[in-house]
């Protein structure tokens, strides 16, 4: 979809014009990679370097000096070298005074200094304009052409000029910058490239061990339990039958544990008597983690609902239809239609197809284009209002599909519940609580507590 | 997805360095949660307030002092206070003559004000530079850092360097700020918030009265008149059986009306011979909920489809299933297959997917992030041709679905016709319309209408 | 979604306060259609024309000069004037030194010119302040209101402040400004509005030959030879049976291709010892559309999983169940459960299953949005391990589903094979090669190389 990006790869060629000079410290991967990007989109590259070997891997068409002189002959230099390295760049102040230098250094890990490297570079050269970038792309994907994930270039630093000259060769090179304000801001901006999903390992080791645990339980009661007692083998149930048990287990689980840290929330702040005071951190993170969460119930949700649409397809199901018409047959007799079956079939699979519907207008909604568009009270509406309706039709479904079960001694083998029955305690209690919670005498007290009021305010002074 | 939000969050504590010091005018919930973030962010905050009893709500490391002592210290001043008590400004007007004054307000209804309050601020205080912000942006959710909508904070103003300190905070804050332009557009982002999906409003309510109507058609039809005539009772076929006949009619019913605008704009410039009189009102405002009005017809089309793939597993469908094939067994003899029927029943099901795999691509074309990286020329190609496509293979699903039934009186119980027929009148009638329209005699003179052509030019002077 | 664009064409109207003055040189189509819009932005508008016999097609609010006298009047001055006629702007330098001239022009093809226009122009007029913008819109989008597709425009420039005015200009007619650098970008912007999918017209041209070609194999074996050999008429397969053969044997294919030029890159990169030589040509196109070829593999997924889904409901189909149970019945005999026939089904059903959701997983991490909140580590975690994973996935299903018929002799009508065992051989192929590179002795050196490592390391000088 994005073809702007071959767009830019197939055109650069061709701007033969020329730009302005810019300065290179450092011949390693990432500094031949950028100059070669940047010789093919016009610019002139003069590489300063220490040694006067010169690796034939540098661009034929970029000249190599010794340090200073290179600086000399642009306004901008890219510092190209590790952080360990800086030290010696204090000799070169005096040559590098008024320069642009671009740290585009990254860390091998999260937070491995006390400060980041671009305001390290800024301290040892006071006189010098520091702008941090580039350190979110990588080298092979500059030299190969195949931008395909971000083209956004995070730029920062102090002087806005600087900071301009900046995006300005980003924009060149086909690349998207995005000023991320002053150098403070470097340090986040080293962090980012070193994350793998930070916001996602929580929810995604939760539902992984819910899962595990749900799915040996369900191994337990299903095939052990009838192999035992009944000596019949469905061990192929573990392909189909127990993971479409599992995963509208975990959807339903999950969306509970998306509302439940806000019904705690109003709980604390209804206690406590005003927002003033931080949630524990537990409950913080919990509810940073939500969006996350909810997208992993859509996940199984999804995944239930293609699991059971193949149903008809399975050779064991199309076997047990066929004996049980053939049975009727040999009999001799037919079976009137049983309308509160018929009722009953009909409205879970209705209150599935609904839950599920509203369920992907929520994921659809958290998409980051389509929420960008969404002011807050629209937000809260649909992620609020929706999100609870969703939650509702999911529970009737599973209440309407197992209702029958509850009493029934034969859904508790081994004295254990069956796990629908286990999967509608949470989201049972949220909207039992949330239910009291919207009942107008401890609904206004939340609602003023939410816009600052407090119930035993102390004035300091 | 957006892991941004959580890192920023997770980061900016950390930052202990010092930026400048920030003013704010108000110590209502707004002004506290803002300067709590701020303080967070690494800014120094003064607030500035008539009370010299303060409440412990304010930030602990936040000055509190009289307004003029506040202003002077800082060079940007946020005006968290209520536009009534805007006029209590004006005696400090030479303390705050060369401030950037951000003006945070919003209003409790759209257009409340014959101008907006940045504007009205900006004339009672000509020599500060007014700058409008963060009013798209919720107390509630800077205090507990839970981002989740739109991280966008729409800024405008007069004065570019006034703007560019104020978006400078918004980044720091983690937020993303938008250059709107000038301060009349001021207007436009104090509405913004207030807004509930206006461009849905009308989409939504057509759709739910059609719905509504069709629900009861197919109740009176299919359950009471069967019920009466027939005595027998189908009374769950308002679970699945009539929605499944409900969701495709108005999906078709919609699809045709996204296309329908069109024709008339196209029949009203033929006929007027020029483009450049105004449509009529009504057309314009049809024309601008076209992408919601197929939206909805893409969410009916899909539950349509999620209904029909359901069919297998009803009670009800199975029940009949067995009982026609136990009646063949007893009665001892075997049908041979229906060319024409599985040919039929094979066409209409392939025409469906074809038609609602071309809807999900018009779907997807019009996220945000998807339209924004494809050109005119594509964006025509992609919502007229295949959107015509998409019509054409929908329309021929349901008349080869329901031909046969045209002609037999059976579909005209209570001599009211079934619903599909009902449902093909639109489709069709575009479809037709459209034909007669792309005939080179008719299409001709349309394109050079649209190009600025006019069939009887007058020139004025 | 984008309900902005709506909210900003309502408010437009309303802002009557005035702007400053604006000249547009050029009466055609944009000329006025811009002019109409930016009246309705509170702007004044003059025009400059030759002709003093003025169409009433001008905005009746405009002024119309002479050229000279318009320009005077305004320092913004947009040149809706076609390429050819800029020479004529030559007498008029000095009126225009200074001013900021917005070169509006589109070519009718790609890289009609060497130079763009806006180049052109400001070599034409050296003195002026030369900015593009405005040529990704359409006027037919600006008079109608109807601004679905981009609403971005593109602007480029070399003085800061004259793209910031025009900048300006774009966001107060509701657009979206996007700032793409200096003049040299304008042959891009220019070439922009040409192209109709150029990144997916080798994808598309490749898969619809593939599906020809396994459309007719399959209309040969499946149909024709079974009319000749068995008498009977399968005509009606072309519907549904054929399309769900084809439609995963492309996807599978094509995702495969997704995979094979990284094979061929890294075999190409150990071969040669270093990573500093370009891929052949072909490598490189094939490289810069792997992410098309997979959307379309996704496409071809889901109309297989749909295809697949509706099978129950088939006419044939349940002649067919009925057929098999009826004559069962009527033997009198029951067979019971194949454990090994529901292991299979159930297994190639649940590899499948995994397999698409993966695969619809590498579809929504590719929407621009999300892709542009991944950084290149999640990136690539997603589209390399998650992406062998959904072909590993996808090869099981079908290794599973057809390895029953590979040494059956009627598996090979006229000695053809099956078309799912010509599937198998490029995902097979590519997953066996992946499967000796990360092999760690050599994996290890290919890494190397792409850090930067040769083998045969040549210093120059």
């Amino acid at each position: 979809m994005n073809k702007n990006s071959s767009n830019t790869m197939a055109l650069a060629p061709n701007t033969s014009n020329k730009r302005e000079t810019v300065c290179i410290f450092g011949t390693g991967d990432f500094g031949r990679a950028l100059g070669h990007k940047m010789i093919q989109s016009g610019y002139s590259v003069v590489y300063g370097s220490r040694s006067s070997q010169i690796s034939n891997l540098i661009p034929k068409d970029a000249e190599v000096l010794g340090h200073a002189e290179a600086a000399q002959k642009a306004a901008v230099i890219i510092i190209a070298i590790q952080r360990q390295h800086y030290n010696f760049l204090t000799p070169l102040a005096e040559v590098l005074r008024g320069k642009v230098l671009v740290d585009i250094s990254n860390n091998l890990k999260l937070n491995q200094y006390p400060d980041s490297n671009a305001e390290h570079l800024a301290q040892l050269l006071p006189g010098s304009k520091v702008v941090k970038g580039f350190n979110t792309v990588s080298a092979w994907a500059l030299q190969s052409g195949t931008l395909d994930a971000s083209r956004q270039v995070f730029v920062c630093g102090d002087d806005a000029e600087a900071k301009q000259m900046v995006m300005n060769i980003v924009r060149a090179l086909g690349l998207t910058p995005l000023d991320k304000g002053s150098l403070l801001a470097a340090q986040e901006i080293e962090n980012y490239p070193l994350q793998l999903f930070p916001m996602w390992k929580f929810p995604i080791f939760l539902s992984l061990g819910l899962t595990a645990f749900f799915f040996f339980y369900c191994v337990v009661l299903d095939i052990i339990y009838t192999y035992i007692y009944e000596k019949s083998n469905f061990s192929f149930f573990i392909a189909i039958t127990i993971p479409n048990r599992v995963c509208p287990v975990m959807a339903l689980i999950l969306l509970a544990l998306v509302y439940l840290p806000g019904i705690f929330a109003a709980i604390i702040q209804l206690y406590r008597g005003t927002k003033y005071r931080r949630f524990p951190d537990w409950l913080d993170k919990w509810m940073l983690c939500r969006k996350q969460l909810g997208l992993i119930a859509l996940a199984f949700a999804s995944l239930h609902v293609v699991f059971t649409l193949v149903t008809p397809m399975r050779a064991f199901v199309s076997w047990r239809t066929g004996e049980g018409i053939i049975s009727q047959a040999l009999n001799n007799k037919t079976e009137p239609l049983n309308h509160t079956n018929a009722w009953l079939s009909d409205s879970y699979l209705a209150l599935g197809i609904l839950g599920f519907f509203l369920f992907v207008l929520l994921g659809i909604t958290s998409l980051p284009s389509v929420s960008n568009n969404v002011n807050w009270r629209e937000f809260r509406f649909v992620q609020s209002k929706l999100g609870y309706l969703a939650l509702i039709l999911c529970t009737a479904h599973t209440l309407v599909y197992g209702g029958k079960w509850f009493l029934s001694p034969s859904a508790y083998k081994w004295y254990l519940p069956n796990i629908y029955i286990l999967s509608l305690i949470v989201p049972c209690a949220v909207l039992v609580v949330k239910f009291v919670l919207i009942f107008p005498c401890i609904d206004k007290p939340l609602t003023q507590i939410r816009q600052g009021w407090e119930r035993n305010p102390k004035y300091s002074k």
